[in-house]
């Protein structure tokens, strides 16, 4: 491309300050360093996490900074040293990388790369420490080395997922984060069975996300817990049969669990990220069998307080990071699951603005509307 | 048998009061009624369970008892119903059964059969609600459905598992419970791969038969973690390569662990009971793929605390009851792997007397000398 080795000028949503509305600026996107890739972005979507480092509360602040890890687009050149993608590829880029060389890449069981591994401090590329984001020549810093919300950004090859060209990166671009968390959980950790019954607590987009594996996995009752009401309406679009809210109850809801399924649910997967919710998915699983997944990310003081007869009466009890995914081995084969109509990835994206528009995106998951909104570049 | 049908005198210890030496009794044993098995008892061992309801502290107390399960016999004659066995094949009484019909039997990962799983407090036959000992026509207590601290003792058909003929029975009898327990931990749930590093709390008779099961599964570096230094010296002979005493150190032994072990064993068996070492046990194992298994029997009062986040950093934490062997189904195979000398059982057996002496078993065990002392029946 005419631009390789070239500084790319283009659009992307800075965040000046924490909690302040995003501003669309122009900004100057080096090219890409040894084991580093540029990505045009053509579609991202906004998470919770997005917000969450946004409004930075307690948090060492890292502005100005450029948002976003949801997304989908195209190669537009690569650095020294990257031969898995070329210029025209289409990739999904990811918060969590895959190094493919490191023990925990080399394990079948994690995907906890130890050089690629989330950082939510780090606002530079681990090659150099530099970032490739300037105003002016002003640095501006990088975000869980995605930031996504932005024409052009700077990823390394480790955190990007090459998919099937022909998928629609309008669709599958919320593969990218909290679907593929939620999906991977049930499918890759708790491992339902057909005919099994399943709960899933929190029924936010990673919730729906886990109820979706449900389905796939053949669950034959899948109860959503929740203590907003409101949410069992859409959760019936991803397969849930029952609904229980806790505040409906005198007694713990586990305890209304176990007598609904006679003894206990055979897998539970947590999507709130509230400690006593995750003691709840893990006392309702059935003795000699049951398996509770955690997902949510809790509180730096959470506690998680059980009786030890409850692992003793054959219980199990785990916890997964992006739903035990490889990025970059594992990705492109959800990519496909969608591909073969299998996975159902329409019915989590509720809305879609122009990118000009990113604020209203903010402004949607704030007011809790919706599960994910696209933001199309270029627009 | 000519005896069939009839009631059979025999030897038997009485445990007449709580904590008081047993005394050797003529007692009268009942034929078996519907699914029952009268089992002539001719090897028994102590496990610390048995002591435990002989001191009865806190406990309701059910007595006179006759205690003891851990053994090995002969079946003598079979009830109505009875087709499994028949009289002259060899069998290991367990403490807990297999009814092969309800969930838990039917399920593949669940041995806590609903019908016959250990229940401590009843001392009567299931099928009656009566007792099948007597002296002068009182009624003598059962004790876990087992009683072998008799010449002749009546078992529930799903509680015996019929094994090869030509196992000695005097080596064996000790995989009724305790090792196969700690060995099963090891082999069915924790499931070290080859070349693993594995920790093991607590280096009693449990312990040590986890010990045996890294062993086996080709675990490279197996550490032993016990308060009591005179233990490693024993361990030693079940493959204990790296010793660790929690008392020689100022931090948590999980952070001595990680630090050994470049950032935690990959995997964990806790046989001590005591809730701190279940903590432990837990945090001490690899994120990403690190599982730890509990087996000790906690305090009623304990609470097993840690930070979600150990979870959701892709640990795995269960427990285990008898090694999640099905008694009827699996314990035989436990045998075969004692015959094919891949299993070493005689390490475990440091003592040997006479039944009449039957007190001497119960002081060592007191002293905490040993590990298992087999009785013979008949002298
Ligand atoms: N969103 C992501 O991409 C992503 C990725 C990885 C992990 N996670 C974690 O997964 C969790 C869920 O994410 P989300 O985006 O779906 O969040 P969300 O806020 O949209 O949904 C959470 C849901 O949980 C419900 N809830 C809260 N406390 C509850 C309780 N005690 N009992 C029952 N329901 C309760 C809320 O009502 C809400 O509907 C969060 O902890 C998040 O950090 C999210
Ligand atoms: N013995 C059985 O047949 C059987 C069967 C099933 C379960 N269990 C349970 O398994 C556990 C072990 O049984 P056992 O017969 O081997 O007991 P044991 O008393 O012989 O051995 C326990 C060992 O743990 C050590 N220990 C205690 N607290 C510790 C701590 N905080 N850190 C490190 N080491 C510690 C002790 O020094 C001792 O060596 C018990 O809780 C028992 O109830 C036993
Ligand atoms: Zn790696
Ligand atoms: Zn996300
Ligand atoms: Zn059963
Ligand atoms: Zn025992």
């Amino acid at each position: 491309m005419a631009t390789a080795g070239k500084v790319i000028k283009c659009k992307a949503a800075v965040a000046w300050e924490a909690g302040k509305p995003l501003s669309i600026e122009e900004v100057e996107v080096a090219p890409p360093q040894a084991m580093e890739v540029r990505v045009k972005i053509l579609y991202t979507a906004l998470c919770h996490t997005d917000v969450y480092f946004w409004e930075a509360k307690g948090q060492t602040p890292v502005f100005p900074r450029i948002l976003g890890h949801e997304a989908g687009g195209i190669v537009e050149s690569v650095g020294e040293g990257v031969t898995e993608l070329a210029p025209g590829d289409h990739v999904l880029p990811v918060f969590t990388g895959e190094c493919k060389e490191c023990a925990h890449c080399k394990s079948e069981e994690s995907n906890m790369c130890d050089l690629l591994r989330i950082n939510v401090d780090r606002g530079v590329m681990i090659g150099d420490g530099k970032s490739r984001f300037t105003i002016n020549g002003k640095p501006i810093f990088h975000f869980v080395g995605t930031s996504t919300f932005s024409e052009y950004t700077v990823i390394h090859v480790g955190c990007l997922a090459k998919i099937n060209p022909e998928a629609p990166l309008d669709k599958v671009c919320v593969l990218s984060c909290g679907i593929s968390t939620g999906l991977g959980a049930t499918l890759n950790v708790a491992k339902p069975v057909k005919g099994s019954t399943v709960a899933i607590f929190g029924l936010g987009a990673v919730g729906l996300a886990a109820m979706e594996g449900a389905r796939l996995a053949g669950a034959s009752r899948i109860i959503g817990v929740d203590l907003n009401p409101a949410k069992y309406e859409e959760a019936k679009k991803f397969g849930c049969t029952d609904f229980v809210n806790p505040k409906d109850h005198d007694k713990p809801v586990q305890e209304v669990l176990v007598e609904m399924t006679n003894g206990g649910v055979d897998r539970s997967v947590e999507c709130t990220g509230n400690v006593n919710a995750m003691i709840s998915a893990f006392e309702c699983v059935h003795d000699g069998w049951g398996v509770a997944v955690l997902v949510g990310v809790p509180h730096k003081e959470a506690v998680f307080k059980t009786h030890p007869m409850n692992f003793l009466n054959e219980r199990t009890l785990k916890g997964t990071f992006f739903g035990n995914y490889k990025p970059r081995t594992d990705l492109p084969n959800v990519v496909e699951m969608y591909m073969k109509k299998e996975l159902e990835v329409e019915k989590f994206i509720t809305h879609s603005v122009p990118f000009s528009e990113i604020n209203t995106a903010f402004d949607l998951m704030l007011k809790g509307e919706g599960l994910r909104c696209i933001m199309r570049m270029g627009e």
